[in-house]
């Protein structure tokens, strides 16, 4: 079983609606960048590998249907502001000497190829540090969902499984979006990987009772010092870890070192709307006016990372790129 | 304003459904014990205080319909596993010398009284713990609804905000069934505190930003080594609090201790329902077929706790009650 966020088919872009699983799968056809612009604006695809892969084929659509070069571009980089490999996608199409439809088609093909190969290969260091029947925590969607396939985080975890080291998975729900509970828990039932869902706060009782070997999330953003920007929950999972004697260990592509930014401090970090707590579903689940804070990512600080696992090689502390 | 999950009105009992709120305000009309017990189990009450009041109550019905005594008792004791006010407050009225149903009310009535009382003493004690101008992290619903009013943590939160020190509260979700969201935001709301409501994962970096002066739980049990269970999610808190060097405290009425037991290794920790994490308002967020691991409680070790606050005075590590 492969799953997989999107497939080119001829003329058209399959795309697994991210916004009705995990209980409907339905394939949107995107027939033009503007209907890829619509998903990616509208989440049917999230997770920043598998948006820049998007973006790219959207360009393709756009070639093929002879639209402005420059116009599909900007339209396709404004659907998602924050998102480094989307405009990084769009860069490596837009600087080809052609926009002959098959050349570009071809680019994309190749950034999606090599997403799934880098993440097979951050999978394949990964396992490496997995021991044989550990139980692992993780924590939002980094699998073959927000990504090519494979995943990042979620790779590690898939490469250990297809290794048969009979590993069992803890998956924090992650509020506020659930993408562990939605997203992850989907992807581990289709993979056949023995695992149980939980509300993030029972991570912690978790690593009490001896129940968990090691701890690993994906990062967004890394600065110079090892300091990882992530979504919301996981410099809890970071510090809880530590205080436990458990191993907490970051999964990412090396394109998410940000060497500018000496430390996390200087990355901002992104407060989103509060209807993501206060409704789930469209269904209102706090009283009216409830003020909410509710950032959408925190910072672990590197000296709490046990290894930084990359397509190239599995890093240390003290952390120097 | 005055919040009261639950009314005696002449031969019935009303009861604010806290499965419903905060969008609706709702009132059960209690009628015999049998009512009362599925009140308890489907949670339209919740929080120990308040179910204790709820089961002599029942009680009461029970004498009011001439129900055998020890029958009513046990199916009332039944309807909550970890509820040591539960027990208690029946065998209260058990041990009481007649059936009758006016004496029996009368016990019932004296029961609420009491814990009301308790409540404003705990807040008295609590808020000599609490500066002027603090931020407190509080989880799940220790307020009026958990008891017959003003509530523990919570009421320690009231006490500090009626004597005017300008506190800001934050406010955790508490998945998997949000008490903090539906009902402390409701709570904070109606008394007029300061507040943001939060998802779990949240808190960790609020006390790295320094946002936090103190975190403040309730117990539903707490043992002779100060070991304090509470809602899932509360441990998590203390390893972070000390993580960061945060106060923390537990506020809960002496009927919490139960000295029999030497350390929290012996409190069951109840396992509830996966319902309760894939589905929301009767909404499925989760894949069929799910695998959950979902405590309903966890235990705090005594050495996390800072002080234990209780209607008697304020206990300090290390404990001997």
């Amino acid at each position: 079983m492969t799953i997989r966020p999107m497939i080119w088919d001829g003329r058209i872009l399959r795309m697994l609606d991210q916004r009705v699983l995990p209980t409907q799968e339905s394939w949107l056809e995107l027939k033009s960048s503007a209907d890829v612009v619509d998903a990616i604006k509208t989440m049917a695809v999230r997770g920043a590998p598998a948006i820049g892969v998007a973006a790219a084929y959207g360009m393709a659509l756009a070639a093929l249907h002879g639209e402005d070069k420059d116009k599909a571009g900007a339209k396709l980089a404004a659907s998602r502001p924050t998102a480094v490999n989307l405009f990084w996608a769009i860069d490596r199409i837009k600087s080809m000497p052609t926009w002959e439809f098959e050349t570009v088609l071809a680019e994309a093909k190749a950034i999606e190829a090599e997403d799934l190969a880098m993440n097979h290969a951050i999978g394949r260091h990964g396992a490496e540090l997995i021991g044989h029947g550990w139980s692992i925590l993780t924590v939002c969607n980094t699998g073959s969902l927000a990504t090519a396939g494979h995943g990042t985080a979620f790779g590690v975890i898939h490469t250990a499984h297809d290794d048969g080291k009979q590993i069992h998975v803890y998956s924090c729900e992650t509020r506020p979006r659930q993408q562990g509970l939605r997203l992850t828990a989907y992807e581990l039932l289709k993979e056949g990987i023995p695992f149980h869902s939980i509300a993030d706060g029972a991570a912690a009782s978790l690593m009490r009772a001896g129940k968990l070997d090691c701890v690993i999330a994906g990062a967004d953003r890394i600065a110079a010092n090892g300091d990882a920007a992530n979504k919301i929950g996981t410099y809890s999972l970071a510090v809880l870890a530590r205080h436990h004697g458990i191993p907490f260990f970051i999964a990412a592509p090396s394109s998410t070192f940000d060497l500018s930014l000496a430390s996390g401090d200087e990355i901002p970090i992104e407060e989103r709307s509060s209807s993501e707590l206060t409704h789930i579903e469209g269904v209102q689940v706090a009283p009216d006016r409830t003020p909410v804070y509710n950032p959408a990512f925190d910072v672990t600080p590197g000296d709490l990372i046990d290894a930084i696992i990359t397509e190239t090689k599995v890093f240390s502390r003290p952390y120097a790129f």
